[in-house]
């Protein structure tokens, strides 16, 4: 019995049966309309904007990795400059995690900077790092073209309801454009890729909304000190519970985990202090990390997002907010901007 | 360097700082006002509604216990009378963690279920379970008095704005009275030691409305067959990611993990379809499974859970909105409401 569990899978499954039926062919669930998108929906992923992170193998010898993406401009680009100068330096390796808090974040870094228990020198900074400004946590509305997106046509709902905007009848476009109910911003949407959120329209306007990008499980952060310290991006962690929407525009995020989060979310809690192993040895040795595209091109990971302006992904968003596939008996008529996880996929080995 | 990482976890934490600072007194974290509720804001969990789970030690040879708290009536009393028998009769005794999906539930149950693949045989079921109805998953919004709650002096705000409710001037009781912003609900709240949604307002009356459960990070729930199977209680998972609040209503939720939820949350993914383990030596024995009021006196574990109708709770959850102690630029103006989390403590050993 070391193969498929398929019955067991599919009676138990709080999912989409595995059978097929005819009704899961009227009301497919959100992973068979992402299997139907077509080819140019999905978008490459630069090999620049990818981050691999070896750790040391796992108790039973197993490689673990991790790929981060890191998100483009105009987001954090204070330290996604900085996170690539530190991988090409060297900087990264050797470090290690130190810090899992259950239902919160995995963090990782260099565990004798500044911490007076330890034996260790700090590692020194590489050359190049360039400041941080804790003002680029977030970006002008304009920087995206929000303002215009809402305006268009019928896209103006997200500011003069408190309804769930993904609706049946949902359109290629449309989840763009309306936003979603968000008990932390304005409205929040997915956009080019992202989960994100502003203020436009709660008191601010084109000249002065922003948006930013939002705390959902896998996104990658940057650990700082007291404001006006806004890290140097030497210090990550990664959300592994429930999507701490507080520290949005109070720190920066700078991408997502796109393969292999399952290495840091289970690895053993920290019963120290905020998750800190208190045992140095419970410690995971992060043995290299490097930008894929300084990679031989054969091992450079490719990865794909699917199009978040494209009409999958619309009826991708619209599912999740109201499943209809032969497990669900009511759908929710609503969902949260972290419960329309990005669909990312790796092409190729 | 194997204790106190004080100042590391200090200056990277995206917490409170441990060290006190004159402007922590001023603006305290949720968990600084917690920690000064009074003790008659406590409430004892009766044992009759404790459930310890003891697994296989892990492979360092560590003691690994997870305690659940069953949702008291009027919620869900199918479903937790049954999961008493299950734990009454010994039939819980030797099943498995047999589902870890990242992000989603850890499940167990009987891995002979319904599993055409195995060797062995489905247990049989205990004498005195009682039929489960899928109406159940919601109760009238009348049980819990929620109308009255709500018409009460000032207490009608959820249902005529779409404002984060939770402001800095929360006073007792308003919490409980306003609810909260939700994309998945009319109106959300926590009441009496648990986090609850409701449709009341939203085309539903005093006479129509439900409220129901929802799948906050901890809660657990009951696996099912297709409608209209409701499920025996016999296979339970509980939520390890962001809240799949999709799930509201399509399902029986019985309580919430209160201690050791670490030892489900940190096993390792399975890698199977929907995360069951394909190797079946990854499966995790749960060896014991007892109700806390059976157990003799000196070994009932004893916890309490913070009112959620008393002042100091709505201090707290106002603080989970708004962040104002130091680590903290911007306050959020609002929370959803699994970022509420309920406090619950352990009492003596």
């Amino acid at each position: 019995m070391t193969k498929h569990l398929i019955s067991l899978a599919a009676m138990l499954a709080l999912a989409t049966p595995a059978v097929a039926q005819e009704e899961a062919e009227t009301f497919p669930g959100p992973g068979e309309i992402v299997a139907g998108a077509s080819a140019e929906e999905w978008i490459a992923i630069r090999p620049e904007d990818l981050i691999v992170m070896t750790l040391a193998p796992d108790a039973m010898g197993e490689k673990r990795k991790v790929v981060i993406q890191l998100m483009p401009a105009p987001f954090s680009e204070d330290w996604t400059a900085n996170i690539r100068t530190f991988a090409r330096s060297g900087w990264f390796d050797d470090i290690s995690v130190n810090r899992v808090q259950d239902n919160y974040v995995v963090q990782w870094g260099d565990a004798n900077y500044d911490n007076p228990e330890s034996d260790g020198e700090p590692k020194s900074l590489p050359e190049g790092l360039v400041p941080t400004d804790e003002a680029h946590y977030t970006v002008p509305a304009e920087a995206i073209g929000l303002p215009r997106l809402l305006a268009d046509s019928s896209r103006d709902r997200a500011l003069k309801t408190d309804q769930p905007i993904v609706t049946a009848d949902a359109t290629a476009g449309m989840i763009l454009a309306n936003g979603l109910t968000d008990p932390y911003a304005q409205l929040s949407l997915p956009y080019k890729g992202w989960p994100l959120a502003s203020d436009y329209g709660q008191g601010e306007n084109e000249a002065t909304a922003r948006v930013w990008p939002v705390h959902c499980y896998g996104m990658v952060g940057v650990g700082r000190n007291l404001t006006p310290d806004a890290g140097t991006g030497a210090e990550l962690y990664t959300v592994i519970g429930h999507a701490p929407r507080h520290l949005d525009r109070n720190i920066a995020l700078v991408g997502r985990i796109v393969e292999g989060i399952e290495h840091l979310s289970s690895l053993p809690r920290g019963k120290g202090q905020l998750g800190f192993y208190e045992d140095e040895s419970r410690r995971t040795s992060i043995l290299t990390v490097r930008v894929a595209a300084d990679l031989p091109e054969g091992e450079q990971p490719r990865f794909e997002y699917l199009d978040t302006e494209g009409e999958t992904f619309a009826r991708y968003a619209d599912a999740r907010a109201n499943r209809r596939d032969p497990f669900f008996n009511i759908p929710a008529g609503g969902v949260d901007i972290c419960n329309i996880t990005i669909p990312v996929r790796r092409v190729g080995k």
